[in-house]
């Protein structure tokens, strides 16, 4: 099952796509949208839109797990991330309801087995876990091979307490 | 010309159609898109995204006036009104770039004359440049109504300035 991450953002939207087979996790792409700050918000909503559109096309994803928004201190970076927010999870909801949320603690300890992990060692632990040869660039694309990553995780969980 | 006018919001999105010609101003159709409270955030915002394709492709508007956030002391509301905002203009700028806001005292000013109206006040005042037996009901789309009216106003205004 192909399995894209999500890490909101206006300026920046990390994604990244995995597939899962039972315990295997093989990294298919990571990347980000990115748009001008100096752009209109109708365009770089759209620019985003388009984007994630662009991502389910070709990555088929049969889930999307999206990094919970943390509130922002600063209120106007707070609004613009929601908005991005908001069109991405119309672009998906468009085509499946397979939507899941984790907060960064959750992703920590999914990832690392520590909810008070710094970004760092999660960065190197998805680096681990994908076999990869260097931790992925930008950090919103490594956040979101982590909430890629910690969705596979509590989808192995479910099934084990499915067995029980 | 037709003008849509947008009063954003994720349980309720107020929107007004009008017709302008030269100083005549038609009142075409009022109402709001809601969304209930108990369902997902994905489903809410697709819901808003698709009530608003279908204005766009029912009144085909010249132009589209939005309604500026201004930015709530609840910030999760803030958050909300946010994310159906950015869905609101994604459907708009998909077909259109002919997009324009006005602050909630731009709308005082352009429809009461006075920066410092109550929102019965407006009401009255759009009832009455409309032609409307009655206040336009709810208050979202009365509030849409405005924009609409604000936006027709502004127009006019920048055809005085470039007769000049």
């Amino acid at each position: 099952m192909i399995i894209l991450g999500i890490d909101p953002g206006l300026a920046t939207l990390g994604y990244g796509v995995i597939e899962v087979n039972n315990d295997k996790r093989r990294l298919i792409q990571f990347g980000t949208l990115t748009t001008p700050a100096g752009q209109p918000m109708p365009q770089r909503l759209r620019a985003i839109f388009q984007g994630m559109n662009q991502l389910m096309d070709i990555y088929q994803p049969d889930d999307v797990a999206f990094e919970e928004l943390f509130f922002s201190k600063n209120i106007t970076t707070g609004m613009a991330v929601s908005a991005a927010r908001g069109v991405a999870l119309v672009a998906v909801v468009q085509r499946t309801d397979n939507l899941y949320e984790y907060t960064p603690m959750q992703i920590k300890q999914a990832v690392t087995g520590y909810g008070g992990a710094d970004k760092h060692q999660v960065q190197m632990m998805v680096k681990m876990l994908l076999n990869m040869k260097d931790i992925a660039r930008p950090d919103d694309a490594a956040d979101a091979l982590a909430v890629a990553l910690t969705h596979a995780n509590s989808m192995n969980m479910k099934k084990m307490f499915k067995i029980k």
